[in-house]
């Protein structure tokens, strides 16, 4: 150890400004800190601060007046300071398993936590994150299992005139096989991109651990960017670093959907696949439901599992695309072929709740088979973590 | 777009508390803004806030008394509030292009930029990142041009006891090609990961612009984690979401550099590489730069092109692992082997400086031929870029 000493003392004394940042920026403060009874300390250093607060999805939401009327907004907690400058809370309940995000209000102004490196991006917005571990929240966890790779790559597609950028898992072992795996085309939502469920998603670790646990086959898991318009997630294509917005145009008006035999022909020419209905499923959350839907009724002849996480379902008049035509028609179709497995899961409170009750009015109807998975709370990422760990042990005849 | 519209409304009017944070959280500020002159206007939502400040490497350092001594100190800028409670600060001057990272200090507390989603993490802080567009600065951006692939994996190291993650880099057309590429290995420094070259050195970016001006040859990049105890980069082992630190044990003992091969062994195993000395090049920076020097020379048939970036030159007399001894020895046979490229960079302000004048000096007292490479400013990323951009188009004959 002398020479690293020497080195270090060498670094520290002649340090440049910018190692500097690297080394001391954060402090000695420790946040968050999950205790042993899954309390979770937060704590920020910031003498001259007047008030501080945190607000996160670990706390219960409380009613807010907006221009759209009461909704529930994130609740707050006030930190406390002590003598030395630096505010603390800690929760007064353990927490249940979770991967939880938060942020700082100081002086009312909202921040990430400085003192956690560990940050996720949803649409326009970073929030700090953490995860209290144990039950279904260890599945979110990188753990020492065998993992899989995940690449970044490049796709033509010459119908939506764009190179596009597409996320791809492949499992422990792919590498070193000769064996064709099943895929899972694994779709985003509004204001997503080919990060999102990488990132939100935790799908790496999802998977990794449920093909570790014996309980999901290996499989390759595809996600693709559903904005039609776009060639990358923010800050990944030639527009540089802008600031992402929740609303693309032509995300919903059929062109993806009519474009996705591209994206399979890609997967199935660059990876070694079973090529065949019954290696492939397609599940997306909200939009990605709604592409989910439209994709596997268009090609009916492609999945043989579907999964819709909180389908956007909309009314058929609004859907003008010849895409979205002759709906009834085309399920038919598709369910005379009798997919293996078409699964519809939504929370009790999204306010897709009811679309998605009218739809599976309209599959019973026509005694279309499927399965349903209901979850309390709505349209969050917790639920689409929980739809993905539940969906993927059905595919494929594990 | 009308079925769009309703989707919206639909959303907004519902919205669950999560998609509301990711809609609003950040609200409606820009920053920063890059304006038609270079200047950068930086923005903060905060009217309750007594005092906000930038602070970041686009502003002049400060001396500042340390227990160390004065040392340079990254400067800051007041914003000023106006009547809406919006904070705002705009540079003075232009800047030079550059990937420039700076925080913002409410009332005097160190935080990142909520308007910005771009943010960079270096060992155990996360500072916002812009670009201003120019000159080499191009280089860091992602253009219209052909993209490479980007993948994290895993390997054996069967020598270090541990699975352990890496970042490869392949070129443009690298899936669709027969032929077989050289091999770039990148190594980060002390406190850095499988994920710096990638995130800070923005290596990627580097490489696609590069290639498509013709200006580097199509290669493969090896990033792999250069810390010997360690699995893989911060939140991405089973260690989970802990607070990086910057000196971790055994990263300058020999036990990486002998373990070295099993790296290039698994590459030259899993992608379609020039198997030779000639398609075979090693660099690293700072502590990566001392690694690439006791590697390359331990392994004298392994590279034909080495680079030093701003490395840790160590007196002979602190490495005491046999990968150190016999240095002068070890070197005569490397340089007797003819390595196509020695290639020393540094920064006249480098806290290394003086070190690598006199590894200069042992050299030409040995007429050990090697080219140098000198730039303005210390032991920054900064440097760390342009070296890289130097480097890459003098690799394997182009």
């Amino acid at each position: 150890m002398k020479k690293l000493t020497l080195f270090f003392v060498f670094a520290i004394a002649c340090l440049s400004i910018h190692a500097q940042q690297a080394l001391w920026g954060a402090g000695e403060i420790v946040s968050p800190q999950i205790n042993s009874d899954n309390t979770v300390t937060f704590r920020l250093n910031a003498p001259q601060a007047v008030k501080v607060e945190v607000t996160g999805d670990f706390l219960s939401p409380q009613k807010q007046q907006t221009s759209f009327g009461l909704v529930d907004a994130p609740g707050t907690a006030k930190l406390k300071k002590n003598d030395k400058g630096i505010w603390e809370f800690t929760t007064p309940q353990p927490l249940s398993p979770e991967l939880y995000s938060y942020s700082f209000l100081i002086d009312g102004c909202k921040v990430t936590d400085p003192s956690n490196v560990y940050m996720i991006r949803d649409v326009a917005s970073v929030t700090s994150v953490f995860i209290v571990g144990g039950g279904r929240a260890d599945l979110y966890k990188v753990n020492a299992v065998p993992h899989g790779s995940v690449t970044r790559r490049w796709y033509q597609s010459p119908s939506l005139g764009l190179t596009r950028r597409i996320t791809i898992y492949t499992p422990p072992g792919y590498e070193e096989s000769k064996a064709n795996y099943p895929v899972l085309y694994l779709l985003h939502g509004m204001g997503g991109d080919e990060e999102a469920w990488i990132a939100l998603g935790r799908t790496a670790q999802i998977l990794d651990n449920l093909i570790a646990a014996g309980k999901a086959k290996p499989l390759i898991v595809v996600m693709p960017n559903g904005n039609a318009v776009q060639e990358a997630a923010p800050g990944e294509s030639s527009l540089g670093f802008y600031k992402p917005t929740f609303q693309l145009p032509k995300t919903m008006e059929g062109s993806y959907e009519k474009a996705f035999p591209e994206i399979v022909n890609f997967i199935d020419l660059n990876y070694r696949t079973v090529k065949a209905k019954s290696g492939r499923a397609i599940a997306g959350l909200s939009m990605g439901g709604f592409h989910s839907l439209h994709i596997s009724k268009e090609y009916p002849d492609m999945f043989d599992y579907v999964g819709l996480f909180s389908a956007a379902i909309l009314p058929d008049k609004e859907n003008t695309s010849p895409v979205y035509m002759d709906m009834d028609k085309k399920l038919q179709v598709q369910f005379d072929k009798h997919p293996k497995l078409y699964w519809i899961a939504i929370g009790k409170a999204d306010f897709l709740y009811k679309a998605n009750a009218e739809y599976r009015q309209r599959l019973d109807e026509h005694k279309f088979p499927y399965k349903y998975f209901e979850t309390e709370e709505g349209h969050i990422w917790k639920n689409w973590r929980i739809y993905l760990s539940e969906f993927a042990p059905q595919l494929f005849d594990k």
